[in-house]
């Protein structure tokens, strides 16, 4: 895990991670939130709307930003403020690895926080989703 | 789960849930995302940083606007395109159970695509996160 100061923090500063996303965390997902729409759990509602395959759920796929800043950027010391995602593309299961891509774009030293911009991007570089993270550091 | 097609969303319609956090939901997520950031699994080191107990992951409680939209407003012909969320206090297990409210804005008929205003509150009746979402429809 990174521990990055507040003074650390630099505009281009970048992190990231991939993740490999698989049908126990789809199926999972669906148990934790109740969210039991078919478009995510059953293949031929999700074919009778175009789609080649079940969509796995955006917010799973959003989920790993927690990861971003509590793990890479800054590590340690976050504390997310605020969360903008712009969906793409539909993620399949057959996109995986699906990368979470971060770089630092703005820095407030009157709250202690940056701004991530990030891409969230399928197995062929796809941009599936993208959009900025407001981060603090509590490094106090 | 709601069927609404897109013809029945109209300004001011509303849906929400109210959903019980338990520690395995968040040792679940924990699993999933590979955020072991201590603010979520280190009493003491939430301690450290002036919190009276564990944060839930944001990102945790942000799961549920999945189920918002993909069982409730408008349930199974939904598709997120946008979510926005703003985070105003932490979520801890004794907040728990937390309601998430959402309540239709405004209505684009050339996207097919309608917004979201929504309300997470802990059960004290605190807003802890607030935002909105855009969600397509997707009936034909």
């Amino acid at each position: 895990m990174n521990d990055y100061k507040f003074s650390d923090i630099k505009i281009g500063l970048g992190g990231g991670l991939s993740v490999n996303i698989t049908q126990e965390m789809v199926d999972t997902f669906c148990k934790i939130t109740g969210d039991i729409n078919p478009l995510h759990t059953d293949l031929e509602f999700a074919k009778s709307k175009g789609f080649q395959e079940k969509v796995v759920y955006g917010m799973l796929t959003s989920s790993f930003l927690s990861t971003l800043a509590g793990v890479y950027l800054p590590g340690k010391n976050s504390l997310i403020h605020e969360v903008n995602i712009l969906f793409k593309k539909p993620v399949f299961l057959s996109d995986s690895p699906i990368s979470i891509e971060g770089k630092v774009i703005e820095i407030n030293e009157i709250f202690k926080q940056f701004t991530i911009k990030f891409e969230i991007k399928n197995k062929n570089g796809d941009k599936v989703s993208r959009g900025t993270m407001k981060v603090g550091v509590l490094d106090e």
